[in-house]
């Protein structure tokens, strides 16, 4: 060998890859999760809850969800606290839901209403013991949980593009993980998913060049590109000079903690966005997205769905799932959680640089005691007002940031 | 959110749970692991000892089980102690087993007989070496093996109820699980399953008011219940007066270290218990029983065996588990080891805290060198005489305890 | 019990087994692996290397091969150093691989040809990033990568038996790892077949007594066998006095760090060995084989498979498996890193006690800083010479070593 011609960068001595824990992590006690900690998460459709007990994992957390014949949802810790034996055998009744091994019966908010193997049906003890809860409430078609400090639990926050409804219109709530690009369980990290909302230079190379256009042609063009934080979150504006002469403005946006607030790229009209996706992070290395949006009619929502050479992605075969990648490909083909320590960000990253440290900023202002961004105590606390959405315009009168 | 009303009782800030793991590992060096390697364990039925070698898994430690061509069982270490490749492959001979690879042959207690590929087949050497072995023991259409110190080996206890047969009478042996409820091996701590013995009060809520009555309308009444520690173990006496004045009397046993004395809870007559069945530890997170009981016909142990509306257990749905647990569930359902730091025990729990006694005593007994309950090295010991069963009286013969 | 004669040599209180990681482990950074990345591993088939990427996975490292639209074969870090998103789902290019997330290219030496989001395609920026690669050759009809450090990284050899060709031979390449007994990937350390090839007294008794005679009657005859180290690893001869008179001459070599020269087993003819086959240690827990053999017809190599009772090994059942044992399972039989910590070594085991010594040599040389043997970094050097192979002779005549 020629010693003046060593190989240069191959991957011998690499140093071990590492993930910035400190963003991704969900789980009880990590700044990650404490964070996420201190708002409402879905973890069900409405109609997830009923008289069958539903096991439903949220942020690393394991429990039950169910309706009692009241009507009332209820979600608890699956440990039944007399025995352990789990809730997911439970029968549920019209005040809640009872152990099967010797029939504890808890209500919604985890009292003991009945032991019916003790004396008196537990009456001079019962009071004492309480299963492990968390308060729901049913908004948009699904159900929300609140998993944090009681002192913290923030008002569940209301959105405009939800509320102002046409003639027509109604809303939709649906569990498939649209805008995943793939399954409905997706196994990586959610800030995977979460950050790719910010990132339109995506568009034109995996939904455009390698797998599409899977879109509509003014999506196929590469637009200019602006940021913007929000009070709520941030936004992104991608303008396209369209052969009309128009200017296409497109706006999406990330709403903390996991909101995407994303128009139809296939931009069958222009308008304000027409659904909220919650991307609900299961645990460390798994997420799933709820999505509620403003239909004309039922099953719309889910018509959205990209086609890859005419077939639903869980058609593709292997090859096909290599040769045409799409959102969920690129995502979990990071890993479970990407190694941060190995990227190379460049100019066109600056939308995820931005959604890491808005994230940053409210995972310390938590650590710091402080409540983070977009969360309210109030009752009464005013509409969420959001931008995303594709609009079309002049040259003279396009929206500036 | 008025904060004066702040949620109580949630799961937010909820300790990780922890299990007393001195009572419920099971490997060798373990305080658990090494009461229970002062007791002779079941390791298969008799007709499990063959000319094919059998992979069985005992407190933790994987082994195999044969039978040579003079018919002596053997149970020995999987590993060769020449090469360590598994005598799973061995071939069995007149005289043990011999490993496939370079043809080494053990006798059922380790000695190694033939080295062919070294000179004069190993004479020199081979008496220096010894596979690692069990005594084992065949009694009541079951093989016994001591996993235990040489010097501590008790003699295998006999039971009276197994001895007495009445005319027309036989031993059957049985390895299916049948008091488990479910599967054959069932994956959780065997302890779960082991107090489930001494816990009356789950009969009329698991296996009546949810999931039958599955047995007898005596059964399903809320009895009266005391307990009792026995030389052999502990003893629970169930009492419930019946329509017609009399007295049924029930009393279950558990004896020391992992027999069930239940009598049939179908009652078809009043009777002493027809059955032993040992619980045997897999290892720390799955246990399966051996059973073995007089019979008047081949295969009437099993017909015992519990029915959901009509289906065996292996036939039912996942939302039929659901919504008809038995034993399986209920003690699955606690985790593959329950923690013990959530459970909240109460008066009807005094059986559980009993055996959990009994065992905490038994395991520091062999902690500090003695000999725990039950073991007896004298070969002529008496035989063991037991309680259980189900027994009728009038209001004034009632056993007392 | 009679304390007198008490049970010895049982399995109770056995210590745990332990194994020789410093010969045993691969992975980078470890003693052995640093040694093995001193020299050419076959990473796949010339054929595999196409425009598909493939994922390959070799001493613990998961790469991509693929060959770009100019023909050069390339091995690559799977994650794109961009956003780290699989290079399995990157496209294959004239000239190299680009990511499908934001489109990047590297060619197969890993330099940035191209980044299309960031302006001028990241004329700027891209050539201070590099992709980690791998250098690779083709020789052979396999592809071989060296993943060590750069400087030095050692000529290719090559071998006698794969360069003089007779009339009407050619080569041939296999990827189903034939010699292994059984499946193509053999979920064992790869030392536990390596050592193999130096251990004669094995054939006898697995290939021929137990689950045989697998191969020809000469095979099955008892050798007298002595052993030597060469300058390129070590080497065995057998030496079988056949009915005629004759002698029967068998030599098998190793040349590190993990050819396997063994002739056929069949003995068609007397001759040296028409095949090598490298050991590619997957991971520390599994390995393949490739193998290049001189043959007359294509698909010659792969037809020497053995047959088990007429059977393909892949055709046995669990029971033949166990009845009828062959290489894979002994080997898969010591565990997936055997315990050495409870070997008896005897006389006839110094094959495998002289592959230990020589390997533990060259792991300490490159540890000390030096080359291993049998590296040589000069571009001319000299064809390796191997002896394996199977000759007859007359007692006079016989080979001396």
């Amino acid at each position: 060998m020629d010693s003046s011609k060593l190989d240069e960068g191959t991957a011998y001595g690499k140093p071990a890859g590492t993930c910035r824990s400190e963003l991704t992590l969900v789980t009880a006690g990590t700044p990650g999760g404490e964070y996420l900690r201190r708002y409402w998460h879905p973890v069900g459709l409405a109609s997830d809850a009923t008289s069958r007990p539903k096991p439903v994992r949220v942020l690393g957390e394991d429990l039950i969800l169910y309706r009692d014949g009241r009507g009332r949802p209820g979600l608890v810790y699956p440990r039944c606290i007399h025995r352990g034996t789990s809730l997911y055998y439970g029968r549920v009744e019209d005040r809640g839901i009872r152990c099967c091994y010797h029939g504890w019966l808890f209500d919604v908010e985890g009292r003991c209403l009945e032991q019916p193997c003790e004396p008196d049906a537990g009456r001079k003890i019962r009071d004492r013991m309480r299963q492990p809860w968390y308060p729901v409430v049913e908004q948009y078609g699904l159900i929300f949980a609140y998993l944090g400090p009681a002192e913290r639990k923030p008002a569940l926050p209301r959105y405009d593009l939800l509320e102002d409804l046409e003639q027509g219109e109604f809303l939709e709530a649906d569990d498939s993980s649209i805008g995943s690009g793939g399954a409905v369980i997706v196994p990586c990290n959610w800030l995977q998913h979460f950050e790719n909302v910010m990132d339109p230079f995506h568009v034109p190379i995996l939904h455009g060049s390698f797998s599409g256009p899977q879109f509509v042609e003014q999506m196929a063009l590469m637009p200019e590109v602006s940021y913007a934080t929000t009070e709520r979150g941030a936004k992104c504006l991608q303008v396209r000079k369209l052969e009309d002469g128009n200017i296409f403005n497109r706006i999406t946006e990330v709403v903390m903690p996991t909101l995407r607030l994303v128009a139809s790229p296939r931009v069958t009209k222009y308008a304000r966005a027409a659904s909220i996706g919650w991307v609900l992070p299961i645990d460390d290395t798994s997420f799933r997205i709820y999505v509620t949006g403003r239909v004309r009619k039922a099953g719309e929502l889910r018509e959205s769905t990209s086609r890859y050479e005419g077939k639903r992605w869980i058609e593709l075969t292997t090859e096909e799932h290599q040769r045409l990648p799409g959102d969920y490909e690129a995502q979990t083909g990071q890993g479970t959680i990407t190694f941060h320590s190995e990227e190379h960000l460049a100019s066109s990253d600056r939308g995820v640089s931005l959604v890491r440290r808005v994230l940053k900023e409210q995972i310390d202002i938590v650590k710091s005691g402080g409540d983070p961004m977009g969360v309210s105590h109030a009752a009464d606390a005013p509409m969420v007002r959001t931008e995303a959405g594709n609009f079309i315009a002049d040259a003279e009168t396009a929206p500036r940031q």
